[in-house]
This record gives structure tokens, sequence and C-alpha cells, in this order.
């Protein structure tokens, strides 16, 4: 059992220094990439929002939009941050991950103290009804092989989408258990990770394998309770090969902890 | 009837001059506050957005992302401008709505020609199910004292939410038809402004009647035909005041043109 976060992969992966004022160093791993062989989107984003969190006055993410502007390698990067308004209940900065000098992801995003916040609640959405993720099945365990990020980022899915077997089934929605694979807890900024972190839905409508980000937006509505992540997925509007992808995440509670959205194009 | 653009209340109200390099002065307009006496979100982020246009290398908003820092007002203002990247397919840029020398509005934005865009087409989703616009009601067409946007952008409703007659309903979703007053017909920048101009769909839960915009993006997924828009709301999520609001608009000939959420709060 590991017993301190610095010993879990996303830890030490999205981990930075300070090297001046607004300006952090960090080294991108290639445990995070994908089957096209480039660094995750989502792990782009944790990572750059690590950076910004140092000097955010809150100590919550509420909501961050990314917008993508060249793939992203591993290797050594920076995070340069700008402290844009703090007021008494949000805090709202900007970072932008360089590597080699080249600008590769700029990121807005709103801070909070997600426990003080107070007022109306109504739920008409449901958490996924799904089986315990013992008697789910591990898509990726049939002797496939894994993308780097497949082994740091565990599913577990009561049915498994047909593309995963190679005969997509035309289905673009599906619902599923989640966690990092080495057991660490999520957190709001690991949330905005987790959003991005398995096979867009849409390949199971039998497209290229393959699909760029171009924008995503994820908002966190509560803080991640420990345990298995409850998924649901859907992309809806599959137009001229853009299409958005809508993520919700539940923690093991049933509580509603991530929402997110994002732009995408299929090359 | 009007025949040149910069007749329409919109042309004219979210026009700018240029002054500088990446530097806008506006006057914003009285014309499109909304019952609080602020300017409405949509029209800060369009009234940013053309400014930006001015200096990207694409013709139509692809996606924007907007979060709300300080509240808006009608006067003179500034928009400052960056060109982040400009690709082969997308160019990228960031603005800021400056009243009194304070930011009100940050937005990152990504352009590219929606008419070139080429790739595979697949979609579950249905335009709203709606009856002619001349067969549903005007809902403020009751001797209701009207806010200003209320007098420029106009919907019509074939079930009027028990909310806007003084009895909330308690279904935060709704469909229906909407326009510029004054028939000016939407384009892509246009559409980012029409997703947040009606009354938020979570009031027909009996909330108080204030709704602050935290974080709003939008999608633009085809250039809008000509006419009435078909729209789509709803919130699922209303989580201690937080809440999320999708937006989707629908043009004339039955294409979905935008898509949007905000993250907004309940004060």
């Amino acid at each position: 059992m590991l017993t301190t976060t610095a010993h879990y992969a996303y830890d030490t992966d999205t981990a930075n220094t300070r090297v001046a004022e607004h300006e952090y160093a960090l080294d991108l791993s290639d445990r995070w990439h994908t089957p096209a062989g480039i660094a995750n989107g989502g792990y782009l984003l944790a990572s750059t929002l690590r950076a910004l969190h140092r000097d955010m006055a809150q100590p919550d993410l509420l909501v961050a939009s990314a917008h993508y502007l060249r793939p992203g390698t591993a290797g050594p990067a920076r995070v340069r941050t700008e402290a844009i308004r703090a007021g008494r209940r949000t805090a709202t900065g900007q970072a932008s991950l360089f590597r080699d000098e080249r600008e590769i992801l700029r990121v807005l995003a709103t801070f909070t103290d997600l426990s003080t916040a107070a007022g109306p609640t109504s739920i008409t959405g449901r958490a996924p009804d799904l089986p315990a993720p013992e008697e789910c099945t591990d898509p990726l365990a049939a002797g496939l092989e894994l993308p780097p990020i497949a082994r740091r980022v565990q599913t577990r899915m009561p049915k498994v989408p047909g593309f995963l077997r190679g005969e997509p089934g035309g289905t673009s929605a599906n619902e599923f258990w989640l966690r990092f694979a080495d057991g660490r807890d999520a957190d709001p900024i690991a949330l905005a990770m987790l959003v991005d972190s398995t096979l867009p839905a849409v390949f199971d409508l039998g497209t290229v394998p393959a699909s760029a980000t171009v924008e995503l937006t994820v908002h966190i509505r509560n803080r991640p309770a420990p345990g298995w992540l409850a998924c649901r997925v859907a992309t809806r509007y599959l137009i001229d090969g853009y299409h958005e992808e809508d993520f919700e995440i539940w923690d093991s509670t049933g509580t509603l902890v991530a929402q997110s959205r994002q732009l995408s194009l299929i090359p």
C-alpha cells in the first residue's frame, strides 16, 4: 500500500517547480501517452492547472476552459500563469503550457472553495446505474496492446463497446467505472484530467480512430469521495468531423462531481 | 424593412473602432440590459468576439470560452486582443473586455472556415419539435414590464414557463423559437450572444430570479440559415446554487448551429 501521494504516478508526473514569479518548470511524462503516441489532453490540462493553482487564493478548481494549440510530447515544459482577478468568492487565472518555447495549451480557470458553496439544490439527472465494479469487465484485459495511459487509468464496463473488439456498434454513448490504476483517489484537478482520459465515445461509430480536442471545458461540482468513479459519456452530434463529447463523473457516494464537454475533430 | 446591417440594433451596439494594434474601442449600450439592470452576458461576449474576430485569419467563430469577472454596464469600453496561434485550419485568440480600466470578461476563442469542414456526420439528437412560430405564444406580450433585452430578442413558446406567470412549474427545461426582434438574421458570433439571451431555465424551479454566469462556452456547428431559430434549454444539476445551463440552437432548415453550456450561480 502506497502511503504518500508522491508515489502515485499522477502526482509525480504532474508536479512542477517554481522557477520565477508566475513561471513553473515541469517534466511531461510519456506514461500518459495515447494510442496516437502523444500526451493525453487531460494530462496536459491537469499538469497546467496544478501550476496555476499555486497562484490562486482559492482551494478548489471550479471551472477550466482549455484551447488546444499543438500536440504535446514528453519532455521538459514550462507553465506561465497570470492571476486575473481574486474576488471574495472566486479567483480567476490564466495559464499557458509551453514545450520547446511553443505554446501547446492555453487555459482559463476559476477557483473557489467548494466547501463553502451555499444555495438551493435541485437535481433531475441521475447517477449511472452500474453493477458493482467487480461484476464488470476490464475492457482492456483481453491481451490487447495497451497505450501507456491505459496502464494509468482503469475502467470497468458492464458492456464493452464494439469498437474495442474491432466491431463498432454504432452507439456513441456509454457508462462505466473509472479510477487511477495505482489507487490514487481523485481531487478536483485530477477530475479535469479524468474527463478526458478514456477512448472517445465517437470511435464506436466506426470513424477513423483518431480525435483531436479543440476545446475542453470542465465544471467541478463537488469534491470527490474516495473510490471508483461512475462515468457517463455521450456524443450526439458528429457533423463534418466535429463532435462534442459530454462526460459526467459521479463519485462512490452517488454525487455528481464533474461535468465536461469538449469539441473535437476527426482529422 | 431595414436594408443595411448598420441599422440593426445588434450591429450598431456591438460595433468597435480600432484604436491601436490589438486594441478596440466600443460603446456598450443599455439596450441589452437584463432585469437586473446590467449588461446581458451574451451581449458582452458578442461585442468582445467581434473585436477579436478582426485579428483572426479565419472567417467563422468555432468555439468561445468566456470567464465572467465583473458585471458589465453601459458606456465606453475597450477590448484588448492577442492572436495566439494561426494554423492551417484554425486560428486561436484571446480577448479581454475592459470598462473603466477594470476587466469584466476574458475570452479564449478559436475560429475556422466552417464552409470547408469535411468529415463524417452522424447525428443522434433531434431538432426541437415545435409548432410554427405563428401558432406559439409571445410569453412577454401579456403587458409585463419588459427588461431592455426582451425588446431586442423575441421568443415564441408553445408552453409558457410557469415562472413567467408568477407560478414556477418546477421544470428547468424548455423548447421555443428565438430571433432578433428587428429581423436581423443570426451569424456565428451572434449565436454566441443568443445562447445567453433568454431568462435562465433554472428560474422555473422557484429560485430567487437571479443568476450570475461564471463561465460560458459555445460551439458553433454550422453557419445559420435566415429565419427563426429553434432552441432547447435545460438545467439538470442545481447544486448549492451552482448550475449548468445547456442551450442548443437549430436553424430554420433543421440544422444544429450552436451548442452551449454555462456554469452559473444563484447568489
